[in-house]
């Protein structure tokens, strides 16, 4: 059955139950001409947006499934979010998706999409459903609360700052890797590149322990460092032997014989967080949250990121590791 | 010049600016994962999205400008917030354009965007750039806050009710009719298509008189006074020759043998407010705000809409009147 059998009435009917995991916080849900809901007094707001294109972000049986579409398309919501250091809260979405797309594929794609908010409890206020000539696109808009003045931003590095990653790097770009040869095996890279982790709870204990800065790595971690760099005024100096990796990520670097580098600062959708904060300050964190590494520290600077690999010290630019090759 | 030559980077250096008309309630604004902004204690916010594709929605050089495209994109979503009654305070936008797409169509898009942006002082808080493979996808999401409980839905008209509609109706599908043959003349009615006003001001009157139930006419006067209908659990009686028109829209549908009320209640797009109200208030109302017009009542029922016309009166099924033709 098409979309276009059931048409846009059909379809609202077929996704709209299930979308409040908070019930409590919402005045007028789905239904009206917008969705109302309650703020909690003296916290501020966070709001972030993003969108997938098919083709361009994924391609359907080859990097990922329906469900991993609508997963994902929150969880880069969620992960922005999560790198203000806030609780997501709500989110609104937009589909445009062509009407030849067979209805269990739409459900698909909800169901990844609720299956993610009710992980985090978010409330799916809403959203709009349009046909589009050639391929889908999804748009997440997401709200966030905290407590006032303490969001995270990606400039207040300081210098002699712990720079430290979460989990491991470039596991995504790697997944993606695997996935577009149509190689077998290597599941926790391609699940990390088809539903990644939006890191909420190490985003809320970064503002607890008093972190600097923040950033998600949606862009690689070449391209989030330099911003914090650039933003802070600061520059960050990366060990490039210290940024964790998974086994599996250096199985396949080998298999394929690509840099592992090349993955951790070019990759990117690892949704992983990098932040920089005083030592102590770090030390304690880790006490409440093991799975985070210190990869450099901060000094004083002009905004440059540079990287310590094989003894040499050089200037890891925003496009990221090209020394060895480019995907 | 193209986006491919500039680049994702270069395109949001080139849109950044002149985004806050209400710096004093944004935290953070554009240039971290996520923007936050402040809410007025006491009141309760409301959201909204709303999607245009390329050839769906607009046709470039035919049916609309990209300054159109931009200022409509904003348009129908603040149009949203007023038939929620709610004050608008900011905006995020995504936009998937081609590579192809030329600079300064980009440009003309976002100067339409900050234009309407501009004059309801809604803050443009961020937003998303992606590549499309083909034709444009522009999705907006906006916020605003209403009093604790004042939010105005569209199930709660009341027997005895005053049907009423501000302006006049179908001017919209009037223009885009117009447009579509490419004929001279009649700008205001492409100008009722191109570049709809959100009805802000009568929203909050509406809250400040006690409206009962309220909808904005994106869908044609028929689809949403169901919804009114339906919702509200009653029966709407309209009166089809009370129906507010424009004379340029009498003109045209004399010109092109289409009958009148084909535009009035099939057509959408015209963005402004059906609503209900006891008569005293409507009254009331009406020496705030003249450009209301009444047509029709509210009576016990089970959700249907009946239209009085040329001494009959039949049912009004959602999808609209279609006694005489379907464009």
């Amino acid at each position: 059955m098409k979309i276009s059998d059931v048409g846009e009435f059909g379809l609202i009917d077929i996704i709209k139950e299930n979308t409040l995991y908070h019930p409590e916080n919402v005045v007028i849900g789905i239904g009206d001409d917008g969705a109302v809901y309650r703020t909690t007094p003296g916290w501020q707001q966070v709001t972030v947006i993003d969108t997938m294109v098919q083709d361009s972000h994924f391609i359907i049986g080859k990097t990922a499934y329906w469900y991993d579409v609508g997963f994902k398309s929150v969880a880069s919501n969620l992960s922005d979010i999560a790198a203000m250091g806030a609780v997501p809260t709500q989110v609104v979405l937009s589909t445009a998706l062509t009407p030849s797309m067979d209805v269990d594929d739409v459900v698909e794609l909800y169901r990844g999409i609720k299956d993610i908010c009710r992980a985090y409890e978010v409330n799916i206020l809403g959203g709009d459903t349009v046909m589009s000539r050639e391929g889908a696109v999804i748009t997440v808009a997401a709200f966030g609360e905290i407590e006032a003045g303490k969001a995270l931003r990606r400039s207040g590095a300081k210098e002699g700052d712990v720079v430290a990653v979460s989990h491991t790097v470039g596991d995504s770009s790697g997944g993606l890797d695997v996935l577009l040869q149509g190689h077998d095996g290597y599941e926790s890279l391609k699940k990390a590149h088809q539903c990644p982790v939006p890191r909420i709870e190490l985003g809320r204990l970064l503002v607890q322990y008093g972190c600097h800065s923040l950033n998600d790595i949606s862009d690689g971690l070449a391209s989030e460092a330099n911003e914090i760099a650039k933003a802070s005024g600061v520059e960050l100096v990366i060990d490039g032997s210290a940024v964790p990796t998974s086994s599996e990520l250096q199985e396949w670097a080998a298999e394929s014989g690509k840099h592992l580098l090349n993955f951790v600062f070019n990759g990117g959708e690892d949704y992983e967080l990098v932040f920089t904060m005083a030592p102590d300050d770090f030390k304690a964190l880790q006490q409440a949250y093991p799975d985070v590494t210190p990869i450099g520290t901060v000094r004083a600077g002009d905004g440059r990121v540079l990287l310590q690999h094989d003894g040499k010290e050089s200037v890891l630019l925003p496009k990221g590791w090209d020394h060895f090759e480019r995907r």
